[in-house]
């Protein structure tokens, strides 16, 4: 046994197929890891409660786009300019480090510190951890996007893999604008891989090369921003406030009141916030280790208005899971100025018609008529909603539902006129909640990990939160006798027809060491199989958390497993 | 409209949301496609009926791996040598072309051909597509794979995107051994992304560069292969035997009939087959555009022993979506020769102990004891099971739970006597079926889209099986009126709260065109809030495929939904 917690833990998720070291065979590769068969489940688990979370009631949808990412959209988000890590190598033996992993024990963030400032410290005496030396290289940054080519040789074009699912909604904004109907607020959410090509990845599942992302993207027009009712979160949080502000060292308190003080700045991050609270909670995240901590000005992205981690606690400390953050207009006007596009907009009615003087290309009926027929009002609907009237006629005119028709001179005339102005185009704010996966399953785990003793001996529990365990139930026949098999068989199909349920039979070895192992991969129920079973058609359900057993019938176990929770059984 | 149905077929896709060229507000990336909200979730719904399908059994588990693979893994697997395309490009104009596609029209099986073999073809007259001239460059192989590399600079490894999932899974086969306690036939399933860097892609959803792709690998012991009963299905199927073979031409029988007539040459692919077809048919592909068509032996990999295409009929022909093939022990053993991993392998129990004259380490159960106290009985149980003796004492031996221990001289006398032996160790084989999921979503579109008239007016209806619809039902309130609006709410949060169902709200525009737009993306039902639902809470259900109405209550619309299908009141 281990003498460290984290080390019995690892070793219990590799021993049990949960989470396991990527291309062991081939000696693996750091910041790569597999979910084995039962981590698949709890993972798969973990990402469709948090779709079904987001998406359950009606203003935000899925999406799913590519995770290869051309250059010429992360140039524009920002990536192949500012994605970097500051990099330096020992002159005398070529290890090559993260700088502020150098100088962790010398300065209190120094992932903020510009290269002079880490130039500078570094030659203040800190030695390579490899060879003991003090003779650093020149630090550098390093971009840690991987880097492709999409197509062959010299027509290829430079590519990314995605280092965030976000570029992919915000390339989609138009498609969502259609599909709600051109009404904001709406959102998306993407799940799937991310990519960073981390210099030294450390810390198992929480700094790693490849990993499972979950984000969403909530549009809002900014002069309305939606305030939902956050009086029903009555529960105050942990929340530790920019250390720069006026509300430093605070930390309990409800969302209404955080907001209502001005710490949280925005209203509908204040909402996502408690919906955040409430997914972990769900998944079986200990409420009391989670906390949200505020971004400090210096710490935040230039273009964000309020940003918050939220930290869970385990044995890598605190650690951000969550990343929610007010982006503002900025994602979308930076691709509208690199690419051009006029999609990339909401429109706002005014509450009172405005009158202004405009030019404007006045659409002549008698020709737009017959030469568009039913797309004929679209077409009008367009030209009285150009932002910039076009330098030349003809041209090509795009409509709402995103394909194009071409306008010419007799079909227009240029005017100029006061007008009655209904509304305006404008760019729409980001609300951004970012979840990193593969953390969350991690501290999941860390949570519901319980070693207590048996019989004198060290027992492991996994204490899962039955939304996320890997099986609802485990099948155990006592012996590996016919009967008792074909009657695990018949339970086990019954339960994997109960939609959304499924069950796991295991016959080999002991009852005492599958109960072992059904506890330590966190299967909540176990039904029992005995002799009695063949007479009688009774099993023993047995509940992991405090090995309580009761008897009852197939039926009954059938049922109460369709309509609810077999804990109210006991 | 469009003349041809695939371009009207498209064009729907995209205006609902279903499908869309990826990053187009840059000009687009060929080879790339994003689902939409509409179609993320159709994809979704494939994926999962996917994995249910084939896990429901319990023999088979979920896993998932990295898709950033290290080149040591494609190296043994092959990629790196033979995922090639030929490739040529133009002396005149630069163009690049896979050289298959200029000799489609000249050979019946241009993709099989030689280097020597396209070079001559091509300078008998073929002209250049783009220029017309005929100056073609050299042939030469394009590796299909995206490259990468991992870590920083110098110190980083090359790298590939996988071009399969399949690798990650004979990666993890020692897990998978492990999980199943030792004992064959298992399986594992994994889904994700696939890579393949096309040099031209065509074809929409067909030829992509990044592909969902959904694999199964099926280990079994080549000599007690599974033998499932293939009497249970029926009904005959379309089968194109191998047409360099003694059944080249017959084409409906059942998977029996294929299977003892030998054309079938596996009983374990055969019920591959049947378990193919009966998915396919299950998620909406229409029975009469499935075949089953047999590699012939030139077109086989080396290594397989029987090799199957399940190809779809649709717009762009027959279209291989699934493949099926006895791999045998090829990529275990590939992947043992190129890591020297002991731990690829299945245990054989004789049925008769046999006498053989061996070299082995007895132990020394004095110091074994002692020495690893409970674990002695595995170290026992290893030692007996070593195939080749270690040079040296000591020596590092691996246990079958994949820890190891350290074996020291006075641990074991290295003895040669005549042994019993119970077993032996051996290389399980694998059959694999892969599945496409994008070339799979395609033709449940193709095969769902039916255009017909209401009032004179072209009319579309997605026909989608109610499995993979993008919503159970859609809740139109009649006008967008408080009171309605609040019933249709109320409706909403019912249906959603019945697992595994979800409802879509649409209040926009006029009932018509409300109910055009969920027929064209294959909502099956429609209920409409009116006047009356105010008065007595009464609602109109609207079925999809004949625009027949009911009135029912909004209680009796949810138990129905909950116990079944709404089509059981009609």
């Amino acid at each position: 046994m281990s003498e460290r917690r984290i080390d019995r833990l690892t070793s219990l998720l590799r021993r049990r197929g949960v989470v396991l070291p990527s291309f062991e065979i081939y000696g693996g590769v750091s910041g790569l890891v597999d979910y084995g068969p039962v981590g698949a489940r709890i993972k798969r688990k973990v990402v469709d409660s948090w779709i079904d979370h987001w998406t359950s009631q009606g203003d935000i949808v899925e999406v799913d786009s590519p995770t290869l990412t051309p250059e010429s959209v992360l140039v524009a988000s920002g990536h192949v300019g500012e994605f970097n890590d500051l990099m330096v190598s020992c002159n005398s033996c070529e290890s090559a480090f993260r700088a502020d992993h150098l100088l962790e024990n010398v300065h209190q963030n120094p992932d903020s510190l510009s290269v002079d400032e880490v130039s500078s410290l570094l030659s203040q005496g800190i030695s390579c951890p490899a060879c003991s030396e003090a003779k650093w290289s020149d630090v550098r940054p390093m971009n840690l996007m991987f880097s492709t080519r999409i197509g062959a040789m010299s027509r290829g074009r430079s590519a990314y893999m995605r280092p965030e699912t976000a570029q992919g909604m915000f390339m989609l904004y138009p498609a969502l604008f259609r599909h709600f109907k051109q009404k904001l607020p709406f959102g998306a959410v993407q799940t799937g891989k991310g990519y960073r090509n981390e210099i030294s990845p450390r810390q198992g599942m929480i700094r790693l090369r490849e990993f499972d992302m979950a984000e969403l993207e909530y549009f809002i027009d900014p002069e309305s921003p939606p305030c939902p009712e956050l009086s029903i979160w009555s529960t105050p949080v942990m929340m530790v406030p920019d250390p720069e502000g006026h509300h430093a060292g605070e930390c309990e308190m409800t969302y209404e009141d955080a907001l209502s003080k001005g710490i949280i700045r925005h209203p509908t991050v204040a909402w996502f916030l408690a919906r955040t609270m409430d997914f972990l909670v769900n998944v079986g995240v200990e409420p009391s280790k989670i906390r949200f901590r505020q971004h400090s000005g210096s710490e935040m992205a230039h273009y964000a208005e309020d940003c918050w981690d939220c930290e869970l606690h385990g044995e890598h400390g605190w650690v951000e899971c969550v990343g929610i953050a007010n982006r503002t207009c900025h994602d979308l006007e930076s691709h509208e100025r690199a690419s051009g596009s006029k999609l990339l907009r909401a429109w706002r009615q005014y509450d009172e018609p405005k009158n202004e003087v405009k030019d404007f290309l006045a659409p002549i009926s008698a020709v737009i008529g017959p030469a568009f027929k039913g797309q004929a009002g679209a077409v009008v609907e367009s030209l009285s909603q150009l932002t910039e009237l076009p330098e030349n006629i003809p041209f090509d005119l795009e409509l709402t539902d995103g394909s194009s028709v071409r306008i010419t001179e007799e079909m227009v005339t240029r005017r100029t006129d006061e007008v009655t102005v209904h509304g305006e185009w404008f760019t729409p704010h980001v609300i951004e909640p970012a979840f990193g996966i593969d953390r969350i399953v991690w501290h999941i785990l860390d949570h519901a990990f319980t070693e207590t003793e048996k019989e004198g001996e060290p027992y492991s529990v996994m204490r899962l939160n039955s939304r996320v365990a890997p099986y609802d139930v485990a099948v155990l026949p006592l012996f590996d006798k016919p009967g008792m098999l074909k009657i695990a068989h018949d339970v086990i199909t019954r339960v994997n027809s109960v939609p959304g349920r499924k069950g796991e039979m295991d016959s080999s070895k002991s009852i005492g060491r599958r109960y072992a192992r059904v506890d330590e991969i966190g299967v909540p129920w176990a039904v029992t199989i005995d002799h009695d079973s063949m007479e009688d058609g009774t099993v023993t359900v047995r509940r992991r958390d405090d090995q309580k057993q009761i008897r009852c019938s197939v039926d009954e176990l059938i049922d109460t497993l369709s309509n609810g929770d077999l804990s109210t059984m006991f």
